[in-house]
């Protein structure tokens, strides 16, 4: 058995749920609105499966539910703001109409944000930019899970990135991945069915090759996408979400010291640009004939077609949650 | 035996090389000095090695080596430039000094390039930036050689991006890759010696897997690095290097209408970013304990360590050429 919720109605229990925890109403609408975003499209790794971990870090006292973050025009085309101990979600949403702003007249704009928890899926911080026509990049760090390549201990997040190419009268074209061969949710999950993992994404405590999800997890690390190559993507990201915004490092993370803290005190880069300054492109047009010679060379779907199929549904038919997660949710609400 | 000569005297001997095949002294110069860069640093892939294919690709008229690059200031962030069917390096040079002014005053500033050639590695295009203090992004398209992921043919150039990181004092942290598993030089090398290439790297023209380096240079395709993930940092690269500047995308490419053409006429993208506007951030004091903390890790050699070791050498003592070598060299300048 199973209840169906309009996308409007999870997100209205999950902000009630974040607010019951100490958040305040705007930024418990912040956050809740991911959480709804990622459930509707299917990413459930990112949905309703994380609620328990949001209110275990905010009873911890790691995070600041009721932070307001600053924002400050340092230069013409970039954004420098505070999250303050925040989640990274409401600094990108007071700091967005500036930043689109900024993209439109100067061409390009960056906002980098620091002391920020991230927690949710990156996509649906470019997603909305590139909806109104910008070109978005995002990158994000936390707390060290990965090996650099050639290093033998954890060193840096499992830093994602997120990327969209706006298109005219359609949704935009978004990918969202994370350096590292394969999410944590998956040694997790390996770890409870008592599962090897693949050989060659990861090593165990001593920087030894291991299979055993175990060893990752008691101080072993996962190991970049990709070899060396996505290992220069991850330090660019380190270098960008915690370098450029003054966040923490992912090796500065000291959320142990709060039992319960799940997320990472880390920072976020947003990159914008406004395609329609270079005239001569021909922006919108030549991105369909480019996507158009893609599908031809046989590559049946685009990245994020799938999220969009779901979420069509999603919005027609609504989202039906299990009787034991229906349980769970107010449970967290009590 | 060999002739040994200075940095400075190779890079004029090949600027003789490509006037005498009807290049622009200014052009010369400029393309000539990352020839002998890359000889200098040890990145022979993309030193004298590839003299002969600049000759043809001159020869061939497919490149013309008198362009002259149109500056135009789109957006107080954003230069487009037109290398009007000359190499990228010219049209580089040509934005370099505003596109620098930009980042200061805006923060952030970006450099679209258009109807370029670029037949060199990309790290001399974000080192000289950085070594002033800004962090560089470059990306670059060209031909097909590569399938997206989960397609059958190539629809992308081996799209690379280069990264550097300033650092006080020393020369920059910067990493140059290609988007491919393997360089297109490695395919030719294979096929050259019989051996066949490593499993899950490659298509033949059907876009069946395959191990025989012909199958790939008769009509097959390189595949991505890291799968899925690599395909969409190559994706984004056409996006940004072909989409955003008005170059052609891949499979535009019409080079084989010019025999003897080696180069593709595409675009090319640069990202500069000034940290100095957060002074939170303490960058260059942060950016230090990062590495220390890499370092630690146990990552014994940071990127671009190696170069800059043969650098110092070559700086010191010359650059050996080979008696053939030489020879070779004296042929194209007859």
């Amino acid at each position: 058995m199973s209840t169906v919720v309009s996308v409007e109605e999870l997100a209205d229990l999950v902000a009630s749920i974040f607010v019951r925890h100490g958040m305040t109403p705007e930024n418990a609408d912040c956050v809740a609105e991911v959480v709804a975003a990622a459930e509707r499209d299917g990413s459930t790794s990112h949905g309703l499966l994380r609620l328990a971990g949001y209110v275990s870090t905010l009873q911890s006292g790691w995070v600041d539910g009721k932070a307001v973050p600053v924002v400050s025009e340092v230069a013409p085309g970039l954004l420098a703001t505070d999250a303050a101990n925040g989640f990274a979600q409401p600094a990108l949403r007071a700091s967005a109409a500036l930043l689109r702003k900024k993209a439109r007249t100067q061409g390009i704009a960056a906002l980098a944000i620091r002391s920020s928890h991230h927690f949710a899926a990156l996509w649906p911080d470019v997603e909305p930019f590139a909806a109104t026509g910008l070109i978005a990049l995002a990158v994000a760090n936390g707390r060290p899970r990965m090996a650099i390549w050639g290093g033998r201990k954890k060193i840096l997040g499992t830093n994602p990135m997120a990327f969209a190419c706006p298109r005219p009268g359609r949704p935009p074209l978004v990918w969202d991945q994370a350096s590292s061969m394969i999410a944590q949710g998956e040694v997790l999950l390996a770890a409870t069915r008592g599962q090897q993992l693949p050989p060659g994404i990861s090593l165990d405590a001593e920087g030894i090759p291991t299979l055993d999800p175990n060893a990752v997890l008691q101080g072993g690390s996962m190991m970049p996408f990709g070899g060396h190559k996505g290992s220069s993507i991850a330090f660019m990201i380190e270098v960008l979400s915690a370098g450029l915004t003054g966040g923490r490092f992912g090796f500065e993370d000291n959320s142990a010291a709060y039992p319960g803290a799940q997320t990472s005190n880390a920072g976020e880069v947003v990159i914008l640009i406004d395609p329609l300054h270079i005239e001569e492109s021909h922006f919108f047009e030549r991105i369909e004939l480019l996507l158009e010679h893609i599908a031809a060379s046989g590559a049946e779907r685009l990245p994020s077609e799938h999220r969009y199929e779901r979420r069509e549904r999603a919005l027609r038919e609504g989202i039906a949650i299990s009787d034991p997660n229906w349980t769970k949710l107010h449970d967290l609400l009590a």
